[in-house]
């Protein structure tokens, strides 16, 4: 009997050619197709899906192989989420605050003006019930979500001229999307969308006035120290969560050693992504304060920080009123937040308090 | 030909059971003994290190078996590095900080009285050098570190007697091991070292004064709450490091799959006891300032934190004159430690400062 034969009597099909190989597993492949709402090569965020992919790869013993495509590669940059809920594609990475068109609540899965920090998101999603609503409201468009990195805090951003007091708002026009732009627009701002690659351009024409971007991290990597002046610090992302979601069926398709792959690939990805965003922070901070750049960094005025915890008290009122999803997802926040938030400030913010002066690195 | 004689024909041993496997793996299992400096049943940490056996099973499709030991059931609590270096053993969950005997600079690794807290700990052991440092230390032991859990800043201990002031330190029996006990002792307290399970019997007999353990999270499980009626926040553990560690050799015989599958479980482990601590210090935090019990909740006074700032950096200046090893971590520390500070106060600390009143979840 040939070995033809003999697979063919055996009554195996795909997994004997296992038996050829040296390493541990069956080399029938699986391959998914995963596209980002960025370039494959933007710092931290494409460079860690690139990360995910290889390590994926590593687990799988190259049984699962995932093949990263950028923004715009096969499908547009803000269409992954129609592209892999009607299977198009096996997944993608992105923010699910760029869906709230199609589910207000979703936005709420990427933190909110302030709202809960890295450190206060984790045990949120991990067991006070945010990733189970996540993924229950994302299995009504055959998605099934993981974290797939964090920003951590983000910063205000640029501004061309100084904002000295609330009135200073008023009337400008700044790039920043989502739920903090809306807080912005209650503030008299006039928030406006312009993708990524033509920003720059907009603040240096005075097209714009202002746009929030991420942090020192990826904001100097865009130039925008070199036409506004300003950067302050903010409160309209204190920790955006990023996902690496997946098309549900096609998931639950997945041997479960695959399936365990994915999750523990995507946890070590977001992870690593957070981690990275300090690092590079950390750096790209003692560039901004060593006066490398022409840049005053600060912090907004009082009238602002105020004026802006109203509207968005305001605003989440009034989306849940509209939606039953965004009030769901927003009374499981309200009995969790207030809890962790004790915590915070009983213990870790009471610690950088005291720790801020006369220790060790002064 | 039957199966066996092709088997053989095909110049296969192993691997070629793979062929009547439903599964993707080969079906030859790798065992790996990992022991515990606590019982497997402490929550979060006994817990962590059991759903970590549980993960590699899973994402090795049963190929590697982690059988996890508690304390004392195979080798002693504090027998597990000795144990695990001269290959008795393949792995143990523990805390750097309690080599500190063979090795000074192994202290700082678990994080130290004033120094860095989880969100910077992350980027200092992932890009800045942190890991490479330890992995290089631990190496001279046979041994392979993985971060293996955070607990988060930890409570300063409970109290019999209220501290009003420096003086009502002097003389008074503690337990609290570690950089936090030296830094103790120079403020005038007796540090003493009990077992955990001996604490309970001492602190209510009054053969100590105090002690410190972790945080709400499990203090409130060892009850240290009937016996002493003031708790106080504290600075000597801002975010202590557990670490899950191998046997060198034993690890560089993995296949890389396997090794790879640790290196992922393990980060998950990690990501997993800080997220599930912040989750539970939330929880019993609520219990402590709800009046469940008869305690007062409380910071130290001024004077007790300066002198303690001091007593540290004396003592950090101390080991690098005594130590090479402890001074080149300790460099490596002073030269990201201000820089990722920075960033913390800049933003996240002054996120919290804002937030903190009049807010969604006042």
């Amino acid at each position: 009997m040939n070995r033809r034969k003999f697979l063919k009597a055996a009554g195996v099909g795909v997994a004997a050619s296992a038996v050829f190989t040296t390493n541990l597993y069956a080399k029938s492949v699986t391959r998914l197709k995963v596209c980002l709402s960025w370039p494959k090569t933007l710092p931290i965020m494409g460079e860690g899906a690139l990360w995910f992919a290889k390590r994926v790869d590593e687990l799988s013993g190259g049984s699962l192989k995932i093949h990263i495509y950028g923004a715009n590669e096969l499908v547009p940059a803000l269409g992954v989420f129609d592209a892999c809920s009607k299977g198009l594609i096996d997944g993608f990475h992105s923010g699910p605050y760029y869906w709230k068109g199609k589910n207000m609540a979703f936005a709420l899965f990427s933190s909110f003006p302030f709202g809960m920090v890295a450190d206060e998101l984790e045990p949120w999603f991990d067991f006070a019930g945010g990733m189970d609503l996540w993924r229950e409201l994302y299995a009504r468009y055959n998605l099934m979500p993981f974290k797939g990195g964090n920003t951590g805090n983000q910063m205000g951003g640029w501004f061309r001229k100084p904002i000295k007091s609330l009135a200073d708002m008023k009337g400008l026009k700044m790039r920043i999307p989502g739920l903090g732009g809306e807080v912005m627009a209650r503030l008299g701002v006039k928030p406006v969308n312009i993708p990524g690659g033509e920003i720059y351009t907009a603040l240096e024409r005075g097209v714009i006035d202002a746009t929030e971007w991420v942090g020192p991290s990826l904001d100097t990597i865009m130039g925008f120290q070199k036409v506004a002046r300003y950067y302050y610090t903010g409160w309209h992302e204190p920790g955006s969560i990023l996902e690496m979601t997946f098309n549900k069926k096609k998931y639950e398709r997945l041997p479960k050693e695959h399936q365990a792959i994915i999750e523990a690939a995507t946890r070590e990805m977001h992870a690593r992504i957070f981690s990275e965003f300090q690092y590079q922070n950390a750096l790209k901070l003692q560039d901004i304060i060593s006066g490398k750049y022409d840049v005053k960094l600060g912090n907004f005025p009082d009238d602002v920080n105020e004026a802006a915890k109203k509207a968005i008290i305001e605003i989440l009122n009034e989306y849940s009123n509209k939606s039953k999803d965004f009030a769901k997802v927003y009374e499981n926040i309200k009995s969790f937040f207030p809890k962790i938030r004790k915590w915070t400030d009983t213990l870790p913010k009471w610690y950088l308090d005291i720790r801020d002066s006369g220790t060790i690195v002064d």
